[in-house]
Formats: C-alpha cells, sequence, structure tokens
C-alpha cells in the first residue's frame, strides 16, 4: 500500500499516518518529493482497511499495491486450473459449450432441445428451474419439477447439467439433480450464496455481475475458494453499459485480462451479452478467437414461444450453424470443440 | 405494447404476430405508415414476453407502452405513502435522519456516536451488524452480538435502529432486534431475500442497485409489496459509472424522478453516494433541496480508526455541523428535520 | 509518479526502470515490500509518458503521484477565482443565473424570452445560434443573424449574452456579438476551438464531455489558460450513464469536488442534466445547496414549438417558480441571487 | 413517430397532439387502449423534433419508428460498400490491416516501423502529426514536418497513409499527404470537422466517440455523407464504462450490429480498445472473427521510448506474430489478409 500526502501535509500528519501503520505491525518507507510526501508500507496490506488511512489528516490518497484476491491469483497458482466434468475439461484445450433452454419449460422442450444440442456437438445442457425475473408477476421458473426434467435429460442423452441457484437454501436440493452450480449474474456478490456454494464440492459457473469489475469478479471466486471449494469456472455475460442497441456489451477485454490474473477457466456467454439472436455467432466466434474455455449458449426449439430471453435463443438449426464456424476458429487458434 | 415491424415485412409476417397475439387473448390494431407497420397490443401486456414476440420473423422492435410496476406505482396511488417509526413518519413533511456507524465495533463505540448522533437531532439510529464485504478476508461484522449492542443503543437513546439483512434466514432473527430491515445494494436483485422480508410486517429500507435502473429499483420494490408488505423505503445511495474520482456518483435527478412515478418515501445515503467525508454535507443539502424525505449518514467517533468506510464516516462533531446547515435547507424547501 | 514492479520482476528490470527514469533527468527512491519492489520517482512528472513505463520489463502499473492541472488547481491558487460580467460575479457570493432558448429562433421569440427571464431575477441570457446537432438533417441555428438577435435582445434588456461557439474559424465572429463564449459538450476535448478560445479575452464557459472525467475537464481548462485566458467558467451538465430514464445523470458530486480542486466557478446546467422539465427546479434547487456559483437554465415561450430541446424548456412563469424557490435555497447556504 | 399518452391524458390533450401533428403536414392514427391512448405519427418523422412533442400536456412519451440515418443504412443501399486504396479494398474478403506508430516521432522511426509491417503483411500505414492530447504539457505531434516524413515513407514502402486530421483549417493540408484521413475519438461529433472532410474527395475512417452510441456514430457517417463524400470507414475503438482494468472496453458486439445496421466497412482499433500491448492480439482475433473488415493497430520499435501510447504499442516482432495468428482466424472466418 502506498500512501500519498497532500501537498501541504506537515510532519507531524505524516508522523501520525507512520505510528498507525506501525501500531498494526506493518513497516514504512518514507520518499519525500519535491511536493509531496509518499508513505510506502511493506507487510500483508490486504486486511488493512484503506478508508480508514485515507481519511487521515494530510492523506491524499491511498493506492493498494498487492492484488485482493490470492487463492485465484495467477501468481500463486501459474497453470491453469482443469476442471473437469463427465470426461470434459474446462481449462484444457478443448473448448466446452453449454447449452439449452433459457427456462425449463416442459419435458417435451428439454429433451428435445438436449438431443438437438448433443447432435450438434455440444458438451453440457444448461436450462433454469429457479429463476431470477425482474418482475414478481413473470414466471419464476417450474422449481423442483425443472430439475426432474433436467436429470432426465441428462439420463436420456448423457450431457450433464448446468443449472442456477438462487439462494442458500436450495443449494442442497440442486446438487441432487445438477452437476454444475450457476451463480447468476444478479447473485454475484450474494455472500450467503457464495458461502454456501463454496462448502459443497460441485464445480461452480460464477457469473460476473453485469456491472461488477474484473477485480470484483475474481474477488467473488475469492469467497467460493475460501470456503474449499476450488472449482470454479468464471464468466464473462456482458457487462451494463451508456450503449441500449444490445441488452449488454460483451466486454471481450476480460478474457485476456482474466487468462493473465488468474487460473481459473473463462466461458462466455454470448446469448445474455448480447441480447439478440442474430448476434450470437459473431459473439461466439469473437470468444473463441480471444481465448475463451467455453461457451453458454440459450437454445430453444421455438424462441418466438419461449417463457423468458426468447429474443436471444436460437433455434436448434442455428446452433448447430453456429457449432460449425466456431469449430473452424477454434481450430485456427490451436483448440478444439 | 406496441410492435414495430421491420421495413421489408411480409403481410404474412404482420399476419403471424397478428394472430400470435390474438391466441394470447389480447387484442391489436394496425397502423401501416410509409415505411413501416405498427402493430398496437390492447390489453394487459405486463405478464407478455416482449423478447418472445421480438424474435418474430418480420419485427424490429418491441416497445412495453405500460410501466411494468402497479403496487409501486402513483398511477395507481396517487397520494404519499407515510410509513411512521417511532412517531418518525418517512413520507411526511419531515426530513428523517438515520445515522451511525458503517459496522457496529463494541458496545462503546455504538452509544458514544449513538448519544452523538442523538444530540445533534438524528432520529434513528443506523449501524451493520452483518457486512456485506468485497473481500471474504475482510471484518464480516459482529453478527447477533452486534444486534444486541444496538438494542441496547436503543434501550439507551430512544433512537430506533435500521441494520442490514444479507440472508432470508437472518430476517427472523434481525427482526428480533431491529426496527427496520436494510437491503444493501448487492442484494437488491436478491429475490429470495426480497420476498423473506416481504413476509414480514417491519418496514424495509430498499437501496438502490450501484448498477441497476430507477424502473428495477421500483420492480424490487414490487417483489417485497407483492409478498404483503407495502412498507418500502427507498434510498437512492450513488451508482457505478465512469467517473472514479468519487466512490459512487449521486444520481440526485432520482429523487424528483421517483416523487413522480411512486408514492413511496425516497431518502439518499450521501456517505456511499460520495464515498468521501468531505463531500458529505454538501451532497446531504442536494438531497434535501431535491426533496428527499430523508437521509442515512455514516458517523463514526473515530473514523480513522473504523473498521470498514472510514473515509466516508463523518466525526460527530461534523455531523451536528452538517443537521445545522441541513436544517436551514429543509427549512427553505418548506420541510422541517 | 510511482512505479510498482511485478511480483516476479527482476534486479535488471528495475535497474532498466531506474535507468531511464535517471536519463529523463528526475530521481528514483527504491522500496522493497515483500511481494513487490516500488520505485518512487522524484521531480517534475507531468511530461513524462506514462505507458512507455508502464511497458517496460517487469514492471505492472504506473501511479500518477502530481495532479496534471497546474494553472486551474487550487493548490498553486487557494483562492476562489471571480470573473466578473457586466457587475454580476462568478465565483463570488451571488449565484450568477443564465437563462433563454436553447436554440434563436427569431426576434420575437428571444425578445418575450430575455424580457420574462429578467423580470423573474435572471443575470444573462443564453441561447444558441450556431447549433451542434446529432442529425445533418436537424436544424442547425440561424448563424451570424442569431448572433444579431442576441445582440439586440442584449440591447434592449440589458442581459449580457452567453452563446455556444463550434468552431476555431467561428471565434472571431461571435466575439463581436457575445460576452461570454460556451464550449459545448461535443467539443470539451476539441483543442484547436480550445486554443482559439484561450486567445481571445472573452471569458470562457466550458461545459464537461457528457462521458469526461472531473479531471479532463480540469485538464481542458488549462488548455485555455495555458493560452493565456484565465476567465474559465466550469458547468456541469449532467453525464452519460446506465441510466436512461433522465437524458443525463447530474453529477452533483462534481460541484463540490471541483471547489475542492480548482479555484475556477463551476455553474450547473439542470436542464440538460435531465432534459425533462418537470425535473429542472429540483435539480436547480440540489445545485445550488451543494455549492454552486451559477446556473444555465433552458426557458422557451412556448416549448412545445421549440425547434431543439423543447421537452426540457421551462415556460417563463414555471422559471419564475424556479427563482422563487432557488432563491430561497440560497439564501439558506448563504448565497444570494 | 409514436406519441404514448399518459394514463390520465383527456381527449382535449390528445386533440391538441393531433392538431399540432396535422400542421407539420404528417398523418396521425388512434389507438385507444385500456389504460393509454396511443397515437401514430404517418410520414416522415426525422425533422420533428421529438422533444417539443413530448413537452405537450398528456404526453408520456415519444417513440421514433423510422432509423434517423439513411445515406449508411443498409435499408436504403442493401449490398456493402467497398473503399479502395491502394487496390486495397475495404469491405471486400479481404481484412486491411493498418499499422504504424501513435505519433510521428522522426524518419528513422516511421521509416523502421513502416518497412517492418510493409514485412508482416500490413496494407497501409498509420502514424499521427497532429495529435490530440489530454494535457496541453504533452507532445503535440510534429505537424507538417510529420506529415513529410509519412509520405516519404509511403514512397520508400509503397504503404499508403491514414492520419489524423484534428481541425477544418488542417483538412487541405493533410490532403495533400495523406491517403485517409482519420477523425479521432474526440471529434466523432465535431460537426465543423465532419463536414470539411465530408467535402473532400478522400476516404475518412471515422472513430466511434469513446462515449457515443453506435446510433450516434452512424449520423456521424451521415454528416460526412450528406456533404458528397460517401468513401468512410467506421472505426471500434472501444468504449467507456466501469471497467477501469484496461483502457476502454472493446463492444466486440458493435462490429456485427453495424454489419446489419449500414453498408459501410467496419474495423476495429483493438490497441486502444484495450490499452495494454499484451491484450492487443486477443482483440484482434476476436475482431476479425467477428467480422471486422480491417484492424488498425499501433507498433513501435521502441514501446518503452515511445512519446505516447508506449502502454498499448507492439514491437515489431509481436505484430508480425500477430498477424501469422490473425490469418488463422481471417481464414477459418472465410476471409483473406
Amino acid at each position: 500500500m502506498i500512501i500519498i500526502m497532500n501537498m501541504n501535509a506537515t510532519d507531524s500528519d505524516v508522523d501520525a499516518v507512520v505510528t498507525r501503520v506501525d501500531k498494526l505491525g506493518l513497516r514504512t518507507h518514507l520518499s519525500r518529493g519535491e511536493e509531496r510526501t509518499i508513505i510506502g508500507v511493506i507487510g500483508d496490506e490486504r486486511q488493512l482497511d484503506k478508508g480508514a488511512i485515507s481519511r487521515m489528516h494530510g492523506v491524499d490518497r491511498v493506492v493498494p499495491v498487492l492484488r485482493p484476491f490470492k487463492l485465484a491469483s495467477r501468481d500463486f497458482h501459474p497453470e491453469d486450473s482443469k476442471i473437469a466434468i463427465n470426461g470434459h475439461e474446462f481449462g484444457s484445450e478443448k473448448v466446452i459449450v453449454m447449452a439449452g433452454p433459457c427456462s425449463v419449460e416442459s419435458m417435451e422442450q428439454v429433451l428435445e432441445t438436449a438431443y438437438a444440442v448433443k447432435e450438434a456437438g455440444a458438451h453440457m445442457l444448461r436450462g433454469g428451474a429457479f429463476k431470477p425475473r425482474t418482475s414478481p408477476y413473470s414466471f419464476q421458473g417450474m422449481g423442483e419439477e425443472g430439475l426432474k426434467i433436467l436429470a432426465k435429460a441428462r439420463e436420456a442423452t448423457g450431457l450433464y447439467v448446468v443449472t442456477e441457484v438462487m439462494a442458500p437454501d436450495q443449494v442442497d436440493l440442486i446438487c441432487e439433480y445438477a452437476d454444475m452450480l450457476q451463480i447468476g449474474t444478479r447473485n454475484m456478490q450474494n455472500y450467503a450464496l457464495l458461502n454456501a456454494v463454496g462448502k459443497t464440492n460441485k464445480p461452480v459457473l460464477l457469473k460476473r455481475g453485469m456491472m461488477s469489475t474484473i477485480e470484483e469478479l475474481l474477488m467473488s471466486a475469492e469467497y467460493i475458494m475460501s470456503n474449499g471449494n476450488h472449482k470454479v469456472v468464471l464468466c464473462e455475460r456482458g457487462i451494463r453499459t451508456f450503449e441500449k442497441y444490445t441488452r449488454n456489451t460483451l466486454d471481450i477485454n476480460a478474457v485476456p485480462v482474466l487468462k493473465e490474473l488468474t487460473h481459473l477457466p473463462v466461458v462466455v456467454d454470448p446469448s445474455h451479452a448480447t441480447g439478440k439472436w442474430t448476434l450470437v455467432k459473431a459473439a461466439s466466434k469473437a470468444a473463441v478467437a480471444a481465448g475463451a474455455d467455453g461457451l453458454i449458449i440459450e437454445v430453444h426449439p421455438n424462441p418466438a414461444e419461449a417463457v423468458s430471453d426468447g429474443e436471444q435463443s436460437l433455434k436448434p438449426h442455428r446452433f448447430a450453424e453456429l457449432m460449425t464456424e466456431v469449430r473452424a476458429v477454434a481450430q485456427a487458434v490451436g483448440r478444439t470443440i
């Protein structure tokens, strides 16, 4: 941590800061410039409250030096983590594709979709049984009934299942049926939920909050990991910006940034990141070209009658087309699908 | 709902949309312009999935006409709602001031603060016992011990207590000690939690998500209200923007906008909305001048030693100064404190 | 400037950075932490390219220490600057109000508005003769004809005139007619234009770019001032955010922040910052309560027939009402109007 | 244009709106829903001021139906525009690569870079002689001397030159030396400049404003085109968001969106869109995978000594590596380089 003093900070201001840092068991290092004095803090700053120091007399700003995440950091774990589900490894050479409907609506809908996406080459089935909806008047998901449908589709097709968990008290139930737990964008900083999934041994698909920074995403991964569960797959799903032509803005930069900062696998959700089915193929190819370890894509046999996210869902034959084109891009960047 | 067709939509595209809307029990109204056909939908559109229609062939865009919130809407409840706690009414002529530390740290800290803010004219005590922190390594709050301290401070000073609830399974416990339940910014769309507080009869202070629109804030209020609890106070606490000089950007426009759209009281949190104690006074005066029904302000006897939010906490004598100046502004806009 | 090295930076990486900084005539100061080495740069960093240093091997980040603006900085000019026009001083105890139509449309329209705003207590007349419009098909302003109308309105009412200049080659012409030159939000970083107005001796109203930071606003003021013209008044006019209910988000925090950072006067444009006439009064009161030195407000005798910005323009009687209410707030914060 | 009335709008409110639209020579079409009345406007709405109508009594909102751009719209020009420079066609199967230093610093620097990027397969040379810098104290470019260096590099290498024009009075000078005129991000809405380049017959590289929507970018293209110059190439160069780990956020969605909305070629600037050289390769591959027609990339023989943008500039051998990898992606999506 570096403490930058004001231009008019007095010697006693500087002394007070030094004394306070000393008391916390850390050492300081002074550097007096022409206009300002800088105080370097030596030792583990992670538990220090930046705000409290900022508040001291004569302090202009406090700049953290160390990254606040450790378990998720590539600094302490240089090689890529690999997380296997049913023989498919996130973080390996293979790009893992999860596909399926936004909401589970019926056995027929899920089965039809599951067979179709498997045929096209998808590795896992996605589908929501508990749905976070902006409006209390919208369809809230089929609940346990939906989980049973997903489990039957797994039996039928061999595709393992990822589905969203919205509250700590759903974790046990969902663990009975699902192979991977999804934390949705609105719950990325629901710490009770992060702690709860951190206590399971299921792989977790952690979606980035739509207005969360890359660092906050890694801190949320850190919550899960510090509970003992290191099987975290990060998901860039678009962020909220001023641009409203698309539902969200796919932060494609986040893919190579995350690959630099962390050893955890990184996947992209081109459906939510664009919000329009006509853009999903281009976004998928961009994600794989940028280095994503996987994709999660919404597919529905009849999007115009979907109870949610119809606008961004692909019909099965479009998904098959997408897979063909994405496969070519994957090969061009030395990956397989 | 208005459905705008593409320039090159065919008659059969239009027919398909009309047929689909008819099937849902709503009526349509066609308007053929020079370049485009417009289909008006007549009837309650609130449960229709906008996305699914957007997805139909020949459709360019779908524009909702009705506001998606009802219970929170001033359209259906023109007069201001008043929510009373200990004789102080949110939504009345009086501007209600809640003040206290970010985190409960000890009995002494809370008592000292509570006496000081009461002396300066505050109406309620704030303080966090369960703390949502970005880092799992930061102080997570004193938990039930903290709630007991708050309750004792209420006994000692007569100030009623508002404190944050972070998970559905904390609701019962916190209801035993607190007079008002706070939903924090990261939980504004934690629907399990909104449903849980909606089933209590405690007033709820609902903070706007740092990444949420005004409409989404009202939809979250609608979640609580649709569970039967209509005692919701909305809180503007700053939004996340590109400007990083301040911790957040106080969306002062939201105050008059909310007063237009809803009958619910609206308060402002100038501490989080600025993130710097030197800005809190100006932001407080602005909030009251803009029509806020209350303020929630962080005060700490020794901010430089606070375990959280020291940068934005006021010392008691600064808070007293703020109260004097805010009182003058309140009077200028026909309010009291 | 502080240079933070990577965890795995070698001694020769550190040496290379030190050598490079030395060569530029600045001194360095090393601090070796447990995890990382920090290099402090002593001397005037303002002309150093941060990016080039960041690019050196083993460098993690470069943190500037000094603020990049000097002439605009309160550090070097602690007392408030006062800028007088026609006896009204921006930056004094008096809150200066500029009012008038968005676009100059006709002599009648301008005169009617000018008399009305003067009657209500405005100190200056605003009105655009050259209009920056998003569409080439929209009304682009009356040009010199409009300037003449403004000048005649000044003659008739005694209200001095502020009007926008959009290009360097308009500066001379506009200086003939106007008393204050406005730089619009889209031109805040039009450096040729900033240099041109910096060479005049007319006061400049510099509007913040709708997605410019506070620091960038001050750097643009620095451009004008470094050309010799120190008569710069800064204007917060709303920034672009994800919230779309209002046209822009009034960054009310910017008012006290700017008062801390700079000695230049700060005014607020509540018309553009909200985009809706029903919100202008609340925003104006908030601005003055937060410490603004002035307001610039759109008024039109018949907003529903305005050629631009009708949605946010006030009718004259609403403006008079606003003035009465704003005056009360000004008094409450120790100002006059 | 669709006019949505308030729930409590009266018949005479509706009549007033209808009368006003009639007076403007457009027709209306009424649709009375259960809660609200909707007024459809038939005819060319592009010159109507949306704001003025919004302002009428009883009006809730006004929704434009037609897109505001015409010349740039694919609706009226379905096939891709192709813009040729020196035999390389933007908008064709070939992905055009422009590369070179941020600033022209010396003949040696430019020549060394030009030979290197040509060798690696670039089609054009980029380099700034007039530089828009946030600070007046930063290097402002070599001016005409820089243009001469660029022209000599063209002679030597055969690479045609794109360079930035910052003000209308530089247009003639730059046209003497350059083959393509670049409008920078800060000048995207500098209308005097757009009009000036619109009057030349040089191809224009129009960069998206860092704060501008896709629609605004197209409106700025419309400015240039409505002056007679249809040779406009659009450039996505990253937008400003809350995420600060990267300099900007590459809006990769904008590529397929623009390909839908317009016939103009679309290129991507991965250097500014990321701000870090380590991310440029991934962003370039993503851009081409998403359908970009070209790339503009900063290359410098010694980035750590660059006078600007050193952080994001590639060394020549890294650029060569990038070209190899991008070429593979281009082939995978059916393009050549």
